[in-house]
């Protein structure tokens, strides 16, 4: 591995009259013999007495590289070199992970998460970001907070494994851009704000203990594009590494906002908008996080609802991946239409109901001036999925498709020339492809190109440690990359209303879903003339 | 001036939709097109809102050189570029003196001193390393006083001027091996002991803040050659630059110790040896520091002596210059011999005295059994030099002579090659080199020759805040230089007995000295004669 740290066993002579080198020179003249030009920190020089004549000039050196130079950070009586460790930090909204990494072996030694603190100030950013707008003490709250998040998981990391934040050299945190705000305790209001010009977008290699993060070496933050195109995308650029390949693909990062990347190493295009809480479950009425009791898989069979539910209880709501497969499997069944409609002849199942918060069940009342009447198709025990539900989805759906549409239009490609599409995060995870595919959330392609690129922000985070000529890189894909505003795209409106269909108006661009409905219509037909 | 730091103002467009740069790509963009590539600190990162709107974007850059790249330490509304400063500092075992310096302009703004802090912990440096040797606490206080000497510098020059550290840029620190070590907190029982392999010898760029000198860049500390050749030589070198020299020079610091240094761009030899207190005016019975009541110049003239007191008042001791004086004019003038020896019959003021300390003059009795009889001189009312001293003197002087006298052996090459003989130090400021020669301390060669060096070792504190390029000449000039050990020169013994004659026993070596002799000689056979 060849990354941006390095543990080093050195076997020196011990000083003598003839040669009274220095043992700072001693060290600095054993690593220069190994073809590495050093320089020292302060608590090293400290370290150098007693520790070079006890440990009869037998020494472990971990040196960090700054942005600039390798620095001896530590020091270590006799060969610790196989203890070489370091983070990989993704430092979510919501939640921060923390990968402790071999940085001899690349091996991850445990990974490991925790709720982002900052969730106590807001469960959505901009509430974080009002709350300490203009206000340096409460921006030191959210600061301290977010450190301690990430000390959480390191100290996690050290119940499991007995390595502690000490032990690592280096540290790397991709988030995005109000997160990395947070961390090094800048006021964040500027991300949202017009000219959306942000105050500090490459922090860049800082001291560990400054940023409150005690690792002998250093945390470098991954470096954003912009406001909404944070480090958490670079991370992800480097991970796939799209800017290196020949045929062009596209990044996709699915979440409350989405971030799409479309190129290769000729050119990169980039632009980011809001995606909506509905991929995460966050406006369908029975919608929950991915936990015990979620819906995670839906499938319509014989009339019938077939439910996998995460931990195999009951059902309490449904998740984004199962929202997914819902609505796929309510359009494929005829249950809705292809402007996402309840057909409420296609199932008893599908009812009139009143609108209802299944948190204030108790107190709704059918009599109340302000209820509303919506067909629901329930899909569990009193779990009803509603026609604005199923409304509000679309429109996100919508939303991401539009994204990608607008950015090929701007590029001048096709779908078909996209060789490879990534989506990256919990949602490529979890959602089934051929769902996607169906509602028109992804394109039409060969499920093999498309590619669950899993946590590619921590993914990325983990090869920047092991691989210090990623660095070059991101300079690089920073400068080539353009930033597409895609409400200024031409025809923007139409292409988003287009999206609206499922999966689109344009039939012509889902030939496999055509396929499937078809088929599913013969096989229906197929079961009526059987009967 | 092409320095350690720069102070930059820069105007820039504010943001707009069209160019969202962020805070820190602006400023870097700004610096970049001034041909600088900088990285910032993670203060500066925190400050650059609301700084930089309320600046309306006319901000100025603080740039410190942190030993391989530019960093951003500090960022100020409007323009404060004129506002550029660093110090100077000699950390010298006594003394620490230290400069305000505009690295605009290079003007000194104000040079103050302070005693060093450690002579509370023992007037002697050996004293001070015994204290803290192997005691963590103690050697805590050992540094701690030694910051904060410095800072009572600072803080004297804040007074004078108004500017605080926190004004300041970079600070250049200038000493011996022990103070440097003591300043970052190392033990320093290395520098006398053998193998005299010492822990640190080249600190290199320290931030500020960790040295606990709260500059907003960093403290350099000049590196040394070796455990008794300190930063404060390599500093002396920069300033006198005799490494850049075609013709050969002599650089001599005499103090406690005494270091020398002979070569030119081709070669530098080095060495370093105990010159002894008794040039400080510490052996001599009633020497004293330079202070007000020391006799500072002495003349003997028609019998009688004449005498320069500090401050003049009445004469209280005699210090180093005025020492050299006297051991000069009482050989010129016939009172001693060649080895130094009192002929009382040359004047009527030597007299056999019980050898006496003054500060324990009503304590002595003359019957005390361990009670001796010298010969003395009253050079002042009750102020008597002795025998001893003067041969301790000239045991001393004939340490400072050898070391010269062993280089050029080494080096082969001859008195008559040196073209400049610089003295450092206060010595050099202060002792008449007309006496100095006269004693044989200094050779004899054109007096033009004989260069007062002054404070050699702030001055290139100076220079190198002032001047970045020195800093590559630091390196290649520690390479160059060569130690000699004095002691394992052919004929040391030999040399060394032959320098404790008056001018030394090879006269041809002090044609000046012997032309002189014969004139006073003259002139009394004269007065004589005219009687």
């Amino acid at each position: 591995m060849d990354g941006i740290s390095k543990k080093l066993y050195l076997t020196m002579e011990k000083p003598t009259e003839e040669d009274s080198r220095s043992s700072q020179r001693r060290i600095l003249d054993a690593l220069d013999a190994l073809g590495i030009k050093a320089a020292m920190t302060l608590p090293v020089l400290r370290s150098l007495y007693p520790l070079c004549d006890r440990a009869d000039w037998k020494i472990t050196a971990s040196l960090a590289w700054d942005g600039s130079r390798w620095m001896v950070v530590r020091l270590e009586a006799g060969d610790t070199s196989n203890c070489h460790y370091g983070y990989a930090v993704d430092l979510g909204s919501t939640t921060v992970v923390t990968r402790l990494i071999n940085c001899t072996t690349g091996e991850c030694m445990g990974e490991t998460s925790s709720f982002n603190g900052q969730i106590a100030y807001g469960t959505d950013i901009l509430t974080r970001i009002f709350y300490c707008k203009d206000q340096p003490d409460k921006l030191e709250e959210l600061r301290r907070t977010t450190v301690d998040s990430i000390l959480d998981t390191m100290e996690k990391l050290r119940a499991d494994t007995g390595i502690a934040p000490e032990d690592c050299i280096q540290t790397v945190i991709s988030g995005n851009t109000t997160m990395i705000h947070f961390l090094i305790g800048i006021d964040a209001f500027c991300v949202f704000s017009t000219p959306y010009a942000v105050r500090a977008d490459a922090p860049d290699f800082l001291p560990g203990r400054e940023v409150g993060i005690p690792v002998s070496g250093y945390v470098y933050c991954y470096p954003g594009k912009s406001n909404y195109l944070g480090g958490d995308i670079i991370s992800g650029m480097v991970e796939t590494e799209i800017y290196k390949k020949e045929e062009v693909c596209a990044f996709f990062d699915i979440g409350t906002n989405g971030e799409l990347v479309i190129g290769n190493r000729e050119f990169l295009l980039c632009g980011a908008g809001a995606a909506g809480p509905a991929l995460e479950g966050g406006v369908v009425r029975t919608g929950m996080r991915a936990e015990p009791g979620a819906v995670e898989r839906v499938q319509i069979k014989d009339g019938a609802f077939v439910l996998d539910v995460i931990g195999g209880e009951s059902p309490r709501g449904i998740c984004g991946s199962g929202i997914v497969d819902m609505i796929a499997e309510l359009f494929v069944s005829g249950w809705i239409d292809l402007r996402g409609k309840f057909h409420p002849e296609a199932s008893p199942l599908i009812q009139r109901r009143c609108v209802e918060d299944p948190a204030m069940h108790t107190e709704m009342d059918d009599a109340d001036p302000d209820h509303r009447i919506e067909y629901a198709v329930e899909y569990g025990p009193g779990l009803y999925f509603y026609q604005s539900d199923i409304d509000e989805f679309v429109r996100t759906k919508a939303a991401a498709y539009t994204m990608v549409e607008c950015m090929l239009k701007e590029s001048g490609i096709t779908m078909d020339d996209i060789s490879e599409f990534y989506v990256a995060g919990a949602f490529g995870k979890h959602v089934s492809k051929e769902s996607a595919v169906t509602i028109g959330m992804y394109p039409d392609m060969p499920r093999e190109r498309i590619i669950n690129a899993g946590n590619a922000s921590l993914d990325g985070a983990q090869k920047l440690l092991l691989h210090k000529d990623r660095l070059e890189d991101i300079d690089g894909l920073l400068e080539k990359m353009i930033y597409i505003q895609f409400g200024a795209v031409e025809d923007f409106l139409h292409i988003m209303v287009a999206a609206q269909a499922l999966p689109h108006t344009d039939l012509q661009r889902y030939p496999s879903v055509v396929n499937r409905l078809s088929q599913r219509q013969q096989s229906a037909e197929n079961k009526r003339s059987d009967l």
